[in-house]
């Protein structure tokens, strides 16, 4: 089964503007997969697959879609052209740029004018992993199962931090106050 | 009846770091209220009311709201710690600075480390508008008489710009090719 | 006549995602009005009305355009959506934004993938001047007529700052050498 | 037969200001190629050889030339300099600087006076291949064979995006719900 | 003996986002130690421990410390929480982001609005360093020893550059005026 | 009584490159004076008296100083300078620069290299406030009825933002759902 | 007399791209008249007029002209230009810009390649008067009462900078320590 | 014979902030030595060695010097503390830093504010290398044998140029038009 025919109906659109915006974005599908959540990823470009966007964008909530995360880079134009073209919640994904570390993508996208919005997360797989987990928390605002696993997933979050510690063991130095 | 103690429980909590962001936040404040969707406007500071913040986000879901809209300038910490202590969906606007314009803003909202998300919107006014709009397609995914009027707002903008026209009427100017 | 209906059929359209771009965009219709270029103004929102720039751009060759000018502010998508809708060329504007002073507008347009080019101009009214002065080069390639006009224009400029001075005459000031 | 002296009478111009910028400046040579485009490759560098850029300019529309491509780094003078000296349109190639990574280039090509326009294409090879392809409209405006081919050349691009699918044979991650 | 429970009652806290600031922050701890200054090194996320960061701030004075160091990057809040929830004096130290080379980690560390300081320090690990200096300095307004020690850092330091020459030793170039 | 003869021995000196700079340092000198620490002001360039900056620098600990502030604009050299030349805690404010809003001011000063470090507060007025409280927290660390003084401040900040509300009394927008 | 054709044979050139930029360099001529060193102003616009700047460069050694200080705005390339021109010492001065504040301008006039050196001075007036303390220095190094008055400059600088307070008298604010 | 004792009396000095500045500002010493140009090379650190930086500068002059290079990274004070402290022309070469690239140096050197200039080169190693030249054709102003060298330089560096040829020898690449 490949992931952009899921088996069951998906609820959140995975769409990136080119092959390599697959590593940045398959944190997102990653995180999806993780929670249960059905998912579907696929290659839309705005600039040059226009006509697949406008009919990506007018079928998404009619095929079952509730959430579309966005990611491209550069003049990143396909978040802000997914949610000009639906209603749907739109997250979107600045990929790392090989010029400008994504500052490009990250206003691109971010700097949307009044009535057209998309919650823009961070540059890079940060963003996407971030992206997914915020479709969750609104998928879950009506799934009691989804918000248990959101909740578990939190707190596990937060137990791995407590126990981490400074990577010090093994190191040659030692924290002892010195005599001099 | 004051905007902080709405007549019907809230759905949407929007809290701003100062009451200088509020000639920023109360853009989110209007389109909800465009959209009859009830919600709460207050002052939370991450850095001067901590507490507050814990609280408030600790009580938020089982008070009943379902999205957060957090707006905060310069080191703009609040939308994040916002979002670290809920798992509701939370919106940050960036609110202009004095010195660095939003900059700072952004990319002190939009930069979060993977697992705890914030769908920024863009700097300013811009962004609370669509702070808010983001809510409603969130609240409409459940909510068919809602999702009407964010159709019905959509097209209405749609048309509005359809009807505009470069403002040159009455300009000294003659758009007629020039016989020069 | 207004000017989005010309008397003659236009070879350059003018379009720009609000009616506040025309503050900037005009000075690209005055440019061509004074070399007599048949154009055409209009507003186009990339996100506002995507339907209204695919037709225009699918429309826009078979209308006898040949170059189109087109210009946004922020997350600026209209130049290169409409670039990645027609073959013609099409010379981007950066609309100066409140925030960001038009370096988001700037990124966005400037920006593109490789496959899909925008001719991308200063950030502003200089901007705006020269995309029509590209314009004009551009037809003038097969019209002898305009290349005299853009010659003469040309020439026109470097005369008037070769009798430019710098603005003495009336101040308090005096340039001969003092005898400190 | 080298490139700098084509069989035929070139119709495009491609200057560099020196000989590492070819790495970027070929991009723009192979496409052109791609389009049978006859064009020519020329080191002229504007700070140590700007005698030879005042003639390449002034003798460019006489030798048949219909386009310049220019492409420099750092304080990026020869774009803007070429069209100074020629009623051609220009297009600039922002190369990618060592320490800027080509802000310093893009800002020196595209911030133009009004009167001297440069369209300025992205930063680096993305640049240098969108520099071609605007050549190539342009030249396509008068030439219905090279329109075909652009035409077909875009068809191509988007077939190929079309059949994109997200890398994911062969990982080691699945995508279907987890039971988590 | 754990550097994160030192045989003496610690006067600096080092605190940080994750395990990975460790890298960066422990040129700090590297630098008390170097002094004989009692530190503790501990992971504490604004965002995934929220709580844990309220009761560190809480106690902190009442355990004995006397500065807090505090060093996180990206959209970096640990900071400025830490100094929203004591009167301690706090040092900020930047971490340099994956994307973003830590402006973005600066700019929400220092831009603090008034009424809660965070006292910044470089990006990486030269902030480290003088963060950990300048708590000295602090610590060494009542400790004549630690003062005398930070003089002698300082004069060691001085004498060190004073002996420095530039490296040319065993290099092929000669600096003798040659005869061209 | 001047500023600058204070009537007790100053414990903090606020230094400043030129009197343009008090409208932002002043700002420091009414923290103090409102927590009522004896301190004094002065103009002290780093350019154009070297010489007085490297007096005050060596005298600063004999006099009885025990914390400097320095804020300069632009190429602001004080701050750094002024830690170069004493081992008593420097903490610098950026001041708003004219051309770069105080970008160029926050580098220059916050960039340090390892081995001198200068506490950087925020651009303009607000780290002028918080230098000052980062003084007093500094003092207070040694001055129990100080730290009274600096808790009772942080309590009233407290209570003051509880109390804020946004600014809706009297405008015009109702915050009551709509019935549209 | 007018400033373009002083009484004495001029020992600096100042050239700048357009008349507005004389409000930034007038600055320098200020400074030259100040200390009696025969100067000339001139218009001469790298885009507009290379022949003359061309021409300008040729002559300038020959008419017996030391140093040059240039100054533009935006794509700054009259300095670069007249450095690539002339083998005589060229200052340049980056003028503001209307929509990036001058940061076009000094990336396009100090990243400069190796080979054809523009000395930079800061953005704006003080640039311009730098530019001319810069040329005095120069030409001061063979003219023992240039380097006399330079010295007397600079002295005269230093006292009225000692001179300086802190501008509060008047003010309502009383700096002494209050009994809260 | 080491470079820091010069068999002649130097004319111009190169200071920089480290060892590490080496790698940077051997390209200027380089330089001078090619042409013949007597110089020195030494460590002065502005903030760990603020008295030899005012030693060296208060003895310059008196020493022969005529000008001095001085290069730093990041909080760049050196070439500006120097210039405060002598009268000879300063030239300043920002050295890339880690983590910002040299923007933090290029803009602590260059924005001087007026009063004490530092003519400001690019960053990093073509900087070095410019301000040797510049230093050149100030000494020559007054030399001619060093001006013949320059003019020489200046010559041979235009004829390789004009040489240069786009290095396409040996690339699987066919520049002839296609067939296509």
């Amino acid at each position: 089964m490949s992931p952009t025919t899921p088996s069951v109906r998906p609820l959140v659109g995975i769409v990136m503007g080119s092959r390599s915006d697959w590593a940045t974005l398959r944190r997102a599908a990653e995180v999806l997969a993780e929670f249960g959540v059905a998912h579907e990823s696929q290659i839309v470009s705005a600039h040059r697959t226009p006509g697949k966007l406008a009919d990506y964008a007018a079928a998404a909530a009619d095929r079952g879609l509730r959430v579309i995360i966005a990611g491209a880079g550069g003049a990143a134009h396909l978040p802000g052209m997914m949610a000009a073209q639906t209603h749907l919640p739109v997250f979107g994904v600045p990929v790392e740029s090989s010029m400008l570390r994504g500052v490009d993508s990250l206003l691109s996208i971010v700097q949307m004018p009044a009535g057209v919005p998309v919650g823009t997360l961070a540059i890079g797989p940060a963003g996407a992993v971030n992206a997914a987990l915020l479709a969750v928390a609104v998928l879950a605002l009506d799934d009691g199962a989804l918000r248990e696993r959101l909740l578990a997933y939190r707190r596990r979050q937060t137990e791995r931090v407590l126990q981490d510690k400074p990577e010090t063991e093994g190191s040659e130095w030692s924290d002892r106050p010195s005599d001099k």
